[in-house]
């Protein structure tokens, strides 16, 4: 499918990608650009057909894939490297978790000769490094390809993200930060936020109240232990859907309190009975395990 | 260790319990009393040793531990019979999950020939019925006695639980009822109500939002799938500790906002930095499963 991929930056998700594309022969050689010299050490055990770049020169005047999973901060120092050796032939993509910010960048610094189709897949957890990537990453899940003139290179990517399993959706890049601001970003906030007022609360009552986290607490701490330059980068780019989000996730909480303190039986029951059908919706679209407690059982 | 258990209210944690004493030989006799036909003949299915009872009568003059593990509201229409039928040589427990408002309950209502002691254990899952129960439901996980002056009945209480495989830990009731309304309380409260701000978006943008679920709202949509009586009767009897974690969330997620809207790097990443660390501190306490998004696996 391709002759050169290069992957730039690989951590979870590019090595994934690496994992992925070796397993299904995407493509014939592999090229990785990667910063960490620990990382670099990981990724040589992965397979013996890794080529590790050292600098981004000549050598990429024939790949014919770029994908650019570093942090999204990282994009605007690598374009001019792009720019400057990239052939027009070559499709280069992405893997950052919001979009609008990613076309502005694009339209501003990258060659009009090239072409770079923006993507998202919908997979990841709280771990970060190339150790955790697996070739089923994506199997299954969602790849947001974000809608581009260029339908040749975009189809040509729509194949790859299906070869490596994903199940792959169009979308304008301003609807997809619309609804991952409320499917992703809002909840990753909420637990960082929910993590930060238990340690607020530990620290003024002077409890241990962590060791008690089992009752639900240590649900939101899995996500709250998610890369933090990965999120700063996604809550500063999606600044405006997520200032939005938090509002009426407030208003909605301060609703939630009245029904308390005024014991609004009805009220706050009709709530409570709803949100369950939403877990139901979930299962249903095999979006969750359908096991109790996530099948989770203690070490 | 008993002669005659009996256990009200035999759901999720009623039927573990049954099953862990059945198990572990904790008594002689095991009897049942449940209003859901439903359920009884769940029950029956769990062992032949099991009677169920179909009124509370005098049957219940020998009985020496009961265990109240209805939806707490319930427990209000319990105590007649309890006063009527019971000796004094029978201690009572329940398994509520806030412990306040069970003490004055006790105070007001609670013949004075009998002891209540009352215990939470930390347990449960999204599910509700006899059928999800398991006889290791306790096995390592914190069980709170509130502390008694009864000290020979608190004795045995603390027995019975270590039996069944709980942590044991002595607290006072406000004691209590103050670190889950952190632990536990606002967990799913917020929960709960980030899946009502996922709903009223999906009904406003008229997008289907639910599907893209795996980015990190399905996590809070098993736990916002919880019995909605059992936590009715827990926001509405822990009430103002509640209140107090709600306008200390409010708090810090509107300062999380203004650090978005500022760009504020250097307090944005400082507390995404230190939420990693409970994660850390969780799993160094066995609070949780180790593996990277608790082992979930897609059916």
């Amino acid at each position: 499918m391709f002759k050169k991929i290069l992957i730039i930056g690989c951590g979870l998700i590019g090595s994934s990608i690496l994992r992925g594309s070796i397993t299904k022969k995407i493509s014939k050689h592999y090229f990785v650009y990667e910063k960490s010299h620990k990382n670099i050490q990981k990724i040589k055990k992965i397979s013996n057909k890794i080529r590790i770049l050292k600098i981004l020169d000549n050598k990429l005047s024939d790949v014919d894939l770029v994908v650019l999973s570093t942090p999204m901060s990282e994009y605007e120092k690598i374009i001019p490297n792009l720019n400057r050796y990239l052939n027009k032939n070559c499709l280069i993509t992405d893997v950052g978790s919001t979009k609008e910010n990613i076309l502005k960048l694009k339209n501003k610094r990258l060659s009009k000769s090239l072409d770079w189709i923006t993507s998202h897949p919908i997979s990841g957890s709280e771990v970060s490094g190339p150790e955790y990537g697996t070739k089923n990453l994506f199997v299954n899940k969602w790849c947001v390809v974000v809608n581009d003139k260029n339908k040749t290179k975009q189809n040509k990517l729509l194949k790859f993200w299906k070869k490596l399993g994903s199940k792959v959706i169009i979308m304008d890049a301003k609807t997809h930060d619309k609804i991952f601001s409320i499917t992703s970003h809002l909840p990753h906030l909420i637990a960082y936020n929910l993590i930060k007022t238990a340690q607020d609360f530990q620290k003024k009552q002077k409890k241990d109240v962590i060791k008690f986290s089992a009752g639900g607490l240590r649900d939101f701490s899995r996500i709250a232990a998610s890369n933090e330059i990965m999120w700063r980068d996604i809550f500063f780019n999606n600044k405006k859907n997520i200032v939005s989000a938090i509002n009426l996730f407030i208003n909605n909480l301060n609703s939630f309190k009245k029904n308390i303190e005024n014991l609004d039986d009805r009220t706050l029951r009709k709530k409570l009975t709803n949100s369950k059908k939403v877990r139901q919706h979930i299962l249903s679209l095999k979006q969750d395990v359908a096991k109790p407690d996530f099948g989770r059982e203690q070490d």
